[in-house]
């Protein structure tokens, strides 16, 4: 049995994560979406709100959990006996820096395989940084998060 | 007609950036420099200096403005009734970049088409915050930048 | 007023090719669809062939035209008084070339300006020899080009 | 039950893709490495010398299998029930084809789902191409292939 | 008789930097490695600390020193005569920001020369930021720096 | 006293190659620019009128010298005692390629030093071949090789 991680961020959860946990949930046995527990200075959801953002997204599918975690993600995966570690691929930019965090987590432990999946076409040019920088302006993106968070984005950024 | 938009900060305006809006000035009926109106927090010249600059480096030139904006470039392209977005690309590093930007463009407005035009082989290596590192440092820049501009840069150097 | 100058070898024109050709004409005055005439020996379809399939693809759009052209891609920018070349750029694999072409046109006539458009996020992975190879192969290509260009691959491949 | 397929030329496998196969065959509960069936033109060896050396360097792992296949590979991929498809990724060459090739894919057949793994540092630098053409001038290839394809690479480059 | 600088931060020094300045002293007749005398803000360990700790790695190898700087690294270079610039290239990183740097150091003076070297390919991953990183969070580094910077690290992060 | 190697096809020699091979004589005590001895099938220069252009554009550099050579590199190299090995670097091109090359290189020999220059800027467009497809084309190139060497082009493109 594979058990598979996808950590990350997500602050918020967009469209393109959404995708990318669906997809890697047809593909491994179980599925762990783990949410950095990093301190909230420059973040803009708590690590609670994070995760009920991608609870809410992937309600209805039975092998994903959403988890938090500290410290190294190579730690955590080993504490959950995960064998594979997720990550979405874009186009363009986000290769080199998944390639040096790949191989510093296999200098770590080579046990933990990093396996990359690519992004949807459709969500190539979405990051979260862009999405609330977009969002915080007054732009349009009801197109690239769920219902539940562009409602939670706009609470959020006008009590900001 | 067609009304081109060269945004950007400009701070301050370089070689690179007078050689792309006059080529741009060429190509379309009117081209309007639109300044980034940002809090001058990070920036080393305000709003209306860095206009200033920008259009003493135009002198001369018939069809073109320059003017502040806040908010989406999307936003204050429509409200100029634009259809170009011009950018200016450098061979290495901007590409992924503007790329992400378009395509976020796009998604707000698809009628707003997003213009590159190459960088002069000349200002390749060129930008605004290498310019001020190096002009800080005391390196030659007379090269780089409008001699109005290069004036500019050292009274504010000196005065920081 | 601005002609523009599109020119490639659209070995057969796609939906990416029609796009940009779409959009460019509404950024200028006049677009000249330029099909490089090389000897067929690589190519799939002949030089009149891929005119036509352009032109039909273009119907009923008023300032674009499409013609052959031998030599060097400046000379016969120079030739029909274009001040614009348009390319089209996708997120991934045109940057460096488009780049080098540019500079050197720049060197062999530094009167015309290249212009740079992005692709339509749905046509970033297509390309003309990919088409064919996905088509002989037996794959799916009804939504990657016209109708009339996917009749004319379908008979052409069977007749090769 | 996911079954992966690992396609390619493989001619010959190498050190690389012994790595990637053993390690995706750890990640799946079935492994099918799929040697494409081209005519032998091009390549050195034919498609059963390609089978039995990539066979050879899997002996003694249980739920892999090396099979031919032509045409499309999702075609392939579809015909034997595979839900992943294996590619590795080296840090530097491989990401734009592999990004092209992977939405290519998906648009023919969605369900498919293209996994990249990334190729061991001591392997970055190889491909089979660069190894034939080493080995042909003398230089050393001990460490980048299974001894038994040392052994037929030099018996086939005499011979040739 | 070829004087050659090899500047950087080195905060700390890794194995990779130790790497291309043995290598560099092979190839030149004195190396000079620079330390850039920053503010200690942002660094973990000030001046001295980053010189001693370059120094005792080098121990044995007669034609290097290890010295600090300030300004410009073109300045500094000059200063001591050096001809030579050593970079240390990794694969997928560094590239465009050496190139911007090494043009714009050419804009202030061509007659030095930037001269880049690269990375051995265990170290490919290796930044020293990535390294505090995972040092802070209790990863595996002994094997991506000397013994002695490995107990500086852990005795730094320790009291911070 | 360090010899470096200097090697390539060089059909023909252009300002670019020119530029490094004057720049590396300064930088190193002796420089041997090798000329790669291959069939005369796809180049338009046999191998005798590569050296002998490349001397001419040497004329008057003491510490050069032009040589044939066949095989690996790096075992020419080794037969000259070259300890470094220059390879000219264009902004957006050459990296990936010259990294694979050195890596492999590395891997047959330890003890050989790539060693690599940032192409001047005004030659970062310039490649051999793109060099003869505008030459036949007739487009511009005096500002791109030396005199002797346009004439030689001109001469042979005639007689083809």
């Amino acid at each position: 049995m594979t058990i598979a991680l996808y950590p990350g961020s997500f602050d918020p959860v967009t469209n393109g994560h959404v995708d990318i946990a669906k997809r890697a949930s047809c593909l491994f046995d179980e599925l762990v979406i783990a949410v950095y527990d990093a301190p909230p200075k420059k973040l803009l959801f708590d690590t609670n709100e994070r995760i009920q953002l991608f609870e809410e997204a992937m309600t209805g599918i039975q092998n994903v959990s959403v988890k938090k975690y500290k410290g190294l993600t190579v730690h955590f995966a080993k504490e959950i006996s995960a064998r594979a570690m997720v990550r979405g691929l874009r186009a363009n930019s986000d290769f080199e820096y998944e390639f040096e965090m790949a191989m510093m987590n296999r200098n770590m432990d080579p046990s933990i395989e990093v396996v990359c999946m690519m992004t949807r076409i459709d969500y190539q040019f979405l990051s979260s940084s862009l999405l609330k920088e977009v969002c915080s302006l007054g732009g349009r993106i009801d197109n690239l998060v769920p219902k539940h968070v562009e409602k939670a984005l706009h609470q959020k950024l006008a009590s900001a």
